[in-house]
């Protein structure tokens, strides 16, 4: 079984890495690639980090398993038709098409998630529908084959109910334990509907920069 | 603030990119470096990633935060004196030194953790003995101005931690909102107390074999 992790520049690394270690781990078996455009190193978001990718789309034509992170700059897969045909083209033969959080919207935009419901990131669900997809707030949304997550860390979800619909769950029980996910956050904020409202302006506030950045 | 992420090979890449995604948030402000002994890509425990160092040891004389991401392999980051020679230098200065899983060994054999509480993986709580360490079995565990976090995905809680430490509970609370860090394991198996015995029982012998491997 293969895994293919689409590597863009501006993506935003946990949402590939989180996945990654889930999928990757030792008594699992899954042959893992990272694929970009072109070869070579990506830099994530803001710059900070470069990750590799070790094979083109063109050598990776039939992965099992397609995972197509996000980014906090939209365009940077929405915006490549190069990646959006090869998204469309495997996920013809696909067991399994995820996305985590705004990866969703380059599946939209490859006509993925026509009629489909979706989960992305909660500001980007108006933008999810504009290509068919139905967003729901659910934390791991399957639709058929398509898997979609909701924000960057929902990825680690998304990969562990995944793994047990795939693999069985003693497995993503294995794999739980394999990577302590035994999640203790120190506060209670971790959704829209939970942080508080000041929080959640702010966040749109960021949100807001970071867009008005991307287009200037 | 600068942040340095010791990048090794054979490390484990979402030990570094958990708290690397919480730290280097929108809003926060700290610099983040990812440094190795050379510069250049670095690959991952089974050598399915390529991350890249942007920074030398050396070049990095002062981080006002030490992250010592940990490794299925520990010979990786205890046995590399260059490395350890470093992180002992740099405690001296830092105003927190961390580390995740058994990143924890390499802070151990630096002589930072003798006569203080720290966490790290389940099955190395006896190596860390000999370094002078008193093991906990929390998930985050601070001492002082040294913060250790238990296996893998514990980084994105000890991160958590710490920024709502240095920067304030509003500040942790956005850029967990951010990350939309609202865990929602599909099983309650992430730690040895929790999972069932004989899921432990697989991942005591993954560990085996994998330490056979690293051996022969």
């Amino acid at each position: 079984m293969q895994l293919a992790i689409l590597l863009y520049d501006r993506m935003t690394a946990l949402d590939a890495i989180g996945p990654y270690e889930v999928l990757q781990a030792p008594g699992v078996g899954i042959e893992v690639r990272f694929v970009a455009r072109e070869k070579g190193m990506k830099r994530t978001d803001f710059g900070r980090l470069g990750l590799q990718a070790d094979y083109t789309l063109d050598e990776t034509p039939r992965p099992d398993i397609l995972l197509v992170p996000g980014t906090a700059y939209p365009d940077a897969v929405m915006g490549d038709p190069v990646v959006l045909d090869w998204i469309a083209q495997v996920h013809k033969t696909t067991k399994w098409t995820t996305s985590v959080c705004t990866g969703a919207l380059g599946l939209g935009a490859a006509g993925v998630l026509k009629a489909l419901r979706a989960s992305t990131h909660w500001l980007a669900h108006d933008v999810s529908k504009q290509f068919g997809a139905i967003p729901t707030k659910e934390r791991v949304v399957r639709d058929g084959k398509v898997c979609t997550a909701a924000v960057v860390s929902a990825g680690i979800d998304m990969a562990l109910t995944l793994l047990a619909e795939e693999f069985g769950r003693d497995t993503a029980q294995l794999v739980q334990l394999l990577i302590e996910y035994d999640p203790q956050p120190p506060f209670d904020a971790g959704s829209p509907d939970k942080a508080p409202p000041r929080i959640v302006s702010t966040a749109r506030e960021e949100f807001r920069k970071l867009n008005q950045n991307a287009k200037a």
